[in-house]
């Protein structure tokens, strides 16, 4: 259904039903080459637009056919010079820590990975727990949104204002993932937490900018979603090595079952001694141990890859460039103060 | 994230992490209702709009709520008085067999299910193993495309000319498939049956217009993609009792299987005695026909429905009319003389 | 290139190349039905789409083909219900006088055209050559610019005003001509007739409403410019048998090649007698009496018919009704007072 | 600069400089119907179209040039059969109190204003100050915002989601104005009632469907700001005779004056009587009284007109019909839940 | 209501409602800091998105929101480089007279404003108290419209074709102001003067490309509606120091006034002295004097300020490149020739 | 009807009727110049712009007003830097043969005509009688189609997937026009090349790129029309010396006649003696000999001119150029394969 098709002789064959197939139909005995080879439909049927010797030549036409297809970038904005940041990116390696529960500045690492560690920063007094702001990556306009921990309603009203000012920029969106959820508990709830949530979702959803994730830590339930996680497609998604991506964490989700079953237990007037809870525990630890693993979901391709944190900049400025090449269409919201 | 949200009181909740979690994360003790409840949600979060005291209630808000959309429908053509069929519904029961491979002519059907059993064929004698022609239903216009054998090049390029002017008249499409592929053989390949092949394919891809299939038969192969099959994506697919569906007939898939096991063990020196080749071929029948059954689709939600054949002619009427409530498309391709 | 084709069984043919040519080419003998009739392009090569058996089978199957193109009229105003004309039809024929220099007012016409003989006029006083003004035609707004002697430049600036104002509301324009042309002479000229004319025949050519000219007696010059005469390609243009078209009257031509003639001889110090004169007009006078009757120019298709003048509600109504089936684009201009 | 214009004989004058102005600047003397009367506009300059004896002439011709606009109204919903409101319209004149300080349920009002006392209210019980629901009147679908009280963040959230419902559904929107302002103090402005409230007010600003406001109580600062007060141009605007409009209550006024001129006293050691601050008040609480008074700003066309009661109904009906004559533009918002 | 707010610590504060209307209506007493300032609004209530520690603080927050803005300009014409104009610029000094009422040719200030002071005039030799034509200023292309005394019909008909002209090429208009009105009397009104006039004020105010006024002398009457005065909504308007505007000239009112007076004390059987008639007058003249001053009325910021005619020339230019950063919308005329 | 207008000094002269007509209309005598000279036109009635003195004056007033045009071009791609061809341009004087008739690889040509000589040929196997491929020529992109031999089926379709696909990315069209015809006779009737060639005209006369068609050799019949002959309005249409146009060669037209000539005499008994039938033929050839001359149809302004085959690079790069001042419109079609 291409535009255009190459083949390869002796190698590439195309038909509705191989010779087996045939036979089985109509009786006649037939190879696949005189069926349905490169002679046949570069020559006979029409089929194919391009033969090619070998592999090698085969490239070489599809590098070509690129060359003619003759597209134009949409640009809309101004490129500038690309300045290098003036932090060194291979402290990265010893600014994010190896254990995912202990915190750091996420600001360490946007100054690893921006033109002149020139960082515009939004709301940077509320809602601290979240980071936003204007930047420059090899010369393209950035706007970045960086967890600094947990998700309270504050943060997710200004991450929804900050996505606004980027869609009507026309700005691309970085996603810094590293978020263990949204806040829970009465006090929350009642504060309506699960409709501010719902409002930075609905403008990660519908910011019809590009989008780029990085998981630079953990990612678990509700904050995957809100921080432009696979299932709100993101261009493109990297993890980095040290990264855990789950429904939860494994100690919160042991402790969760564990709480069940003991009241299961519980209406039942039985109990759980400490090693039964441990041993019960165990192999839910490590089930999320191992499938919370980087390497686990990047073999499924859950992802775009697992990236050494120091070319996280190359990476996304190659990304940006990459985005160019498609349009841009119209996001449907305006500027909503939040 | 919906524009209304309506909640029944003791029953609906809402929030980010149930009491468990809430007692698991901060120790706090509280109950769904009190975390999340219509009250809570209703009176002080604001989270959910409308306020249900039972499930009646709540479909009858439902209604309301719709009442009060302010729809109308685009309708690009006149709707002409409905005219019953001049044949008798109950015939489908005995024009269609129940052997799948017995053939009929399918005009026989057509004749009972639109308006005045009206009917005006393009292309009659050519390609005529396939059945072109626009009709009314229920006093909406449609194109109709039904299989009355197998595919040919000359069916294929028919049906995607007849395709292009019911996409340029805003006509639906109805499919009525009984299909066991396309032709095959090195007379029909060379002769680029792929190519077009894929015009169909592509022309039922594109096609912006409502599309409904009903499946009265055998779905076989890539005839199932050319027939606007589950990929390709219509509006509604129906399916009658007697259908069958799968990548190829049982009996083809189980001599193919068969063919290719023998020339395995010729090539080894060996051989498959009949009753061996009979007992080989055994189980792939029975999984194709336990399997190719439309109760095991139509579990699967793979479609929307087995109906009574005599239900057609309403089943599609509805459709048409609930298709009007979303807007058509451009499609981005004109005619084309096949 | 049509979309849907129909072929007539033992008369219709299609072919590149007919038998002589073939035979030529080729030396193949072949008959035109073997090589390209109903028979071979309905069933074999599918260049046809519809078998006819005899032309009245074709000519239903082209109502029914029309039938099924589900096309729906653009109507942008409210249709009234019909109303006739006070005044009685019969008496155009006694209105209009057999010599087209005898004068008489086209108001008297009008009432004979018009919905319930109701004129809504426009810049009655002024440039009162010209007649303007709003009526309704069976039940259609309709916009109508009549000829009521010579053109000024009054006339002109009050037409460009006058289809401004239908032009932005997208209604019909109706022409009486009747017109031997523009006021000529240095007055005139350097009174700027010249622009005033053209500003006329732009708003003339550009409005993109339906357009209609009845030719009701002489279309002489620019006059049948300015009057969208066919060059301005109005949707329809109807004549009367007492109508006269040529670039001037026949009288004036004589004339003025008669001067040029004495001029040159005068010139070479000769002269001209009475006699000589007449007779040198003569053929001149006699080519214009023919060339400038209505059934020469009809016969070579420069107008849709002549009409007898009682028909022409009736037609310019028909006309209205068949224009709503093509879709009206935007004029690129506004209403500037003239 | 009109598309048509109309003179009256002997009345109307049309000229750039009038008679004494031509006299001072070239000593010609002429009368005002010479130099530009009817006559001369009419029948020498162009200048005007029409031409009427008299006014009712006029007034006839101008109906005459409505009737030929060839207008027609867009109506992007179904209109339904009218129902009368089941509860009587008298009963307004005793649910309304006399006084505005003293409360009462708006849905007592609304339920005489709206087709079959019909209303389908949004988020009843949340933001329960502020009133919003659907309706019809007059067969016309609306949208109802009706305060009940003082304005809280709730019911300005309440009111933005609403009006994001309304524009998506472009539909008509009703206030019914009965506002002493936003709630203010410490804990209200920490709770950020200053952006939610701009939310609303943003909402009301861009809303682009017809707006329709009825005072019919107070209308106090920032209030009348977020129930479309003139500022936010509803297509009408009309009060009550109760109705009383300022940038505070008078009460409220003197008293904020009042505290202002003691702690000044006090800061230089001085203070003021009760009887002093009394007749300090006075002046003010007088002032207020005058121009908050309907008729005072009615005077000054700061509003539509002031109705009775009774005829809210007919003239909000009367209202829609009139706004339909205009296109409806897009909104550049979508619905965020708030 | 604006998308990203900085506010100043100890300076700015936001409320709906300060602490004496607080606490006149609640008795709460609250500072304005606490109550609404930078501290509360940036880590609070985040109504503030941006925390300046110092008014410079907050002017380079507001440059490095700018920056982030990523607007990129439409320009929709080639610029071409810069060249000075041939003459000297202080010679604007010695050409304009002290006395508005001196006469002097418009193109020797042309020669000192546009680049190269080459200036392709349009129709040079008709109406010719208008000058018109296309030139560059600062690379820019221009249509220049510069009063070379009062206005006729044919001044106005050729502006009117000019500017019909630059609207269709995008070309930015700059109208030099020298004007003492139309030309009055019944010559000129018989001769539609009025519609003349019409023509050009519906041209400059439909116009929407970029529009520059500069009064470099008179502004009197309708002429300064024809050359795009404050109420055309030029982008800026600027004024000499020598200029005068108001309603008519002081002598000229005056003496209308006088006339009127006098007409009045005639019909009494009255008269006045010529003192009488002088001190009647001179009040009328000192105040037009007064408020014909370009300072009274750039002191009501009825302009864009007073500029040194030398400086003429860098004005334009700066404005230019300003107005290209706002969309150029369609201007819903095309060219007529007038 | 232009927007600028120029008139030449006792040259130019403008009048809706000349001094001739005039005299005869009424009386008056008068001068071409006073009736419509430079002076009354430029003076008096504003009819023209500007004043020539002179033809050469008049030519600089036309560069400068296209000076002051302000266009810009639409450029959809990028243009790359020009290179030459690698193989010499005077060798196409040897490659093409003086004799039509003789066959030679139009490749030849081809690498005389664009960039680097550098072809990217698109189904070089299929359809061999068409050759079609992108190239560069002057650094602009293009699609290039060029006759190698007769059309047949095959190469209708090439072509017409080969121009969808040019039109998808906006790239020109240049054709190579050597062409007898299509391929006649029953085997390719029945085959469908009326509708293969129908699809092959159908895009060519709807490709809304820029179209270049140069005829190097003959163009005969309906392969005219396949390959863009003038009626397919190319932006250009150029010949070379020795083309030959008619509707069929001389040779075969004579042939065909002949043989209806001796059919018919055959009918009646009769028959044609072969030097009878030479003589019958002779002055057919003749005929076809001189009109199908290009020199002949040049004279009739039926193409752009005749070039030299060594031109042909460089009058293409000029047209590409001069086409991309117009605007590309969209093309109705997307891409079917073929």
């Amino acid at each position: 259904m291409s535009d255009e098709t190459v083949i390869v002789r002796g190698n590439g064959t195309i038909f509705l039903g191989g010779p087996p197939l045939v036979k089985a139909a109509t009786g006649e005995e037939v190879s696949a080459e005189e069926l349905g080879g490169a002679d046949v439909h570069s020559r006979t049927s029409g089929v194919t637009d391009h033969y090619a010797l070998n592999d090698e030549h085969a490239l070489a036409i599809c590098r070509s056919i690129v060359s003619h297809l003759n597209r134009r970038k949409y640009v809309p904005w101004d490129i500038r010079p690309v300045i290098e940041p003036r932090y060194d990116n291979n402290d990265l390696l010893g600014i994010v820590p190896a254990d995912n529960r202990r915190s750091y500045d996420v600001r360490e690492v946007i100054a690893r990975l921006v033109d002149g560690s020139d960082f515009h920063e939004f709301k940077a007094l509320y809602g601290t727990t979240l980071v936003c702001g204007f930047a420059r990556l090899m010369g393209f306009p950035v706007g970045i949104i960086a967890n600094n921990g947990i998700l309270f309603s504050e943060s997710a009203l200004k991450a929804t204002h900050f996505i606004e000012l980027c869609v009507q920029r026309q700005t691309p969106l970085i996603f810094l993932q590293n978020i263990t959820g949204f806040m829970v508990g009465r006090q929350y709830e009642n504060g309506g937490i699960a409709k501010d949530g719902a409002k930075m979702v609905m403008a990660v959803a519908n910011a019809a900018v590009p989008k780029f994730t990085v998981i630079m830590g953990g990612s678990f339930g509700a904050g995957n979603y809100g921080m432009c996680g696979r299932a709100y497609s993101p261009h493109q998604l990297w993890m980095w090595p040290n990264a855990r991506i789950s429904v939860m964490g494994g100690q919160q989700a042991a402790t969760v079952l564990a709480t069940v079953r003991k009241e299961g237990l519980a209406a039942r007037g039985k109990s759980m001694s400490q090693e039964e809870e441990a041993s019960f525990m165990q192999p839910i630890l490590d089930k999320y141990e191992e499938e919370g693993n980087p390497y686990y979901s990047t073999a499924r391709l859950w992802d775009d890859g697992i990236i050494d944190p120091r070319d996280t900049r190359t990476v996304l400025g190659l990304g940006i460039a990459a985005a160019l090449n498609a349009p841009m269409p119209e996001t449907p919201f305006g500027v909503f103060r939040m």
